[in-house]
């Protein structure tokens, strides 16, 4: 077992009706003025943005308002919002929303004391300090409310990176899993699959942290299991507090302790999907690409697939726990082809492209542009 | 699912050749002058107060120490260190030990704040504060190492009690697994039964966590497997550092989540064993005790006992698993009855009367004296 070292500072605030309890947490931090920063208006429908507010309000904190978050959040944006938190000399922000909101909040807490937040992507800078954040979950999926990484899209040299440092873990984050239920479906089915992905990229690590297979494998079973009973019905608050909670704990690092950070290359492949076209869902990416990806690299440690395909799908051969994994995708109407995506075949050389981009490919197995063709192949 | 708020800040620094790294995280929270805190001396035999002074040497932190710390800490003690700290303007304790040795720091880490130490165990202060704790492990067994929680025993009153407060998680804790191949067996199966133990305390209480009930289920049976390892050999690095993770994860919070803080019942009629014996290691009062108390309250909530009997046991009944816990408690050479500890019959009535001193017994199953006193029949 790899050493390691395990240290999520966190506050997690969970439960039904809890989200009267943010303006009391940011108080408690010594912190007066807040930037709210939140995404379309959703939270002006759900009812999370009138909470929010009125905490705020009862416990004296002061608050500007930045929307317009967009999924897979821009650079373009975080710096308008850097710009305004300068200007007003505003403490910390204050995240409403989903993964991207939560990521452009840490691009921005962390980005505001480099020249240039672009730089902390590019790793030309230093993360020293940031300023503290306080989320409000509203969409159970990128694991961000509990973690200290963030993705941010760089639109003009199609580049979709991520950065992680410890000053970005959230102080507090609160979630109330009965907001979500007015998600639409395709935004739980995808979360589901990004959560499962978050699984896999550690599990697939494959090293000898035995204790870490055991947790893995029971999230992963939990998150299938609970998305299912969400198709059913998507008010059930007890499935939705046990995915929702699977869903951070796939992503806060216990389930990828002592996995050598984990693979990530799927993740990397998506990425230049979503590049390409920013409609696309993350989750949507992942549900098509990782089965080919597994399809494509399994021998390489078919002792862990194996493992994988019989503790997590009780099936008897990796290609059997492919189909189960696809065929379950498909009965939560998410994509598993590139096709239904909108791409064609001579996309790939563009896509394969942008994945390079980022330098080495493949952890488990290097790939080389072929292998990415025959990926894409595979998903097409 | 139970609303719940899930706030661990302890640094875990975990693996082979790192209690070096003690002196630099003392350093790094300002902090000069430590009290250094230790047990009967096994640290001097295994290097491990080599390794820790030299740490602080070079990283010029002054120290003073105090040793005798006891298995079950007494309140006594921890007097002493209470005064020889204040005496000495010590700014923070570094317990090296087990957990004997980290709860009694904590319990003068916040009871030096108060009148009278034993008051915070009886309820009768408040906790505002507490001295920093920094830890190197050297037992994995009760979970201090990363929680809230700490056990005292008041000879005089014949108390041995608990008290929690979120100010004495420790600020860092340096687990090494590789110290602990130099332990008697009989501390590594006492630490296997009650890291066991932990789990089994909040899995009964038997709520509606999905996610907690399959984390805890993986980590008994990583549990029982490592240490099935190390019953063949000692010195199974990777065994050793899976188990005394999955022992610091029993009890660190996350495989209590939502489970309405515990049953503890076990535990409690435990205490009163060793309050009557302190000779009596914890691990062997709850071997001898669980199997007995399962068997007689298991059909208040059977569907829990029979899924923890198929998903930890692989057992067909509860029955069938409870006789497999009993063998595997006997094949790491583990006591399982109160005649190998040493009582009679005759002990009966005092053990019942010290347990009821701390007030109601049994949660899922409320505990009248007879049920006491039959569940002991049955550990007899």
């Amino acid at each position: 077992m790899d050493n390691f070292t395990f240290h999520n500072p966190t506050k997690m605030i969970f439960g039904k009706g809890r989200i009267k309890e943010i303006g009391k947490e940011i108080g408690n931090n010594n912190i007066n003025k807040v930037l709210l920063l939140a995404g379309g208006g959703s939270i002006k429908t759900n009812g999370v943005y009138e909470q929010v507010t009125n905490s705020l309000k009862e416990n004296n904190i002061e608050w500007l308002e930045s929307w317009g978050v967009r999924p897979n959040p821009s650079l373009e944006h975080a710096n308008k919002v850097s710009e305004l938190i300068s200007a007003n000399k505003l403490e910390a922000i204050l995240a409403v929303g989903g993964g991207s909101v939560i990521d452009e909040a840490k691009s921005v807490a962390a980005g505001i004391y480099v020249d240039n937040i672009w730089d902390i992507f590019e790793g030309n800078a230093q993360i020293e300090k940031a300023l503290p954040i306080f989320t409000v979950l509203t969409l159970s999926a990128t694991g961000s409310e509990m973690n200290s990484f963030a993705v941010l899209s760089n639109d003009k040299e199609m580049k979709k990176w991520s950065f992680g440092s410890p000053h970005v873990y959230p102080k507090v984050t609160i979630l109330d899993p009965s907001v979500q239920n007015s998600l639409p479906w395709r935004q739980t089915a995808n979360g589901g699959v990004d959560s499962l992905s978050h699984l896999m990229e550690y599990y697939f690590m494959g090293l000898d942290a035995e204790v870490t297979f055991g947790i893995n494998e029971s999230l992963q079973r939990t998150v299938i299991q609970e998305i299912d009973k969400l198709m059913v019905n998507q008010n059930n608050y007890n499935a939705r507090a046990n995915y929702t909670w699977s869903s951070t704990l796939a992503l806060n690092g216990i389930s990828g302790v002592a996995m050598g950070g984990g693979e990530w290359t799927v993740h990397g492949i998506e990425h230049s999907l979503s590049v390409m076209n920013p409609e696309i869902a993350h989750g949507e990416g992942l549900a098509v690409i990782f089965p080919a990806w597994i399809k494509y690299v399994w021998e390489v440690k078919p002792e862990i697939f194996r493992k994988w395909a019989k503790n997590v799908w009780e099936a008897d051969s990796v290609e059997d726990a492919i189909q189960k994994m696809k065929d379950k995708f498909t009965s939560w109407n998410a994509p598993i082809t590139l096709r239904e995506l909108g791409f064609t075949k001579s996309d790939f050389s563009r896509i394969i492209e942008i994945t390079f981009n980022y330098g080495r490919v493949g952890k488990i197995k290097n790939l080389k542009k072929e292998d990415m063709f025959n990926i894409l192949d595979l998903a097409y």
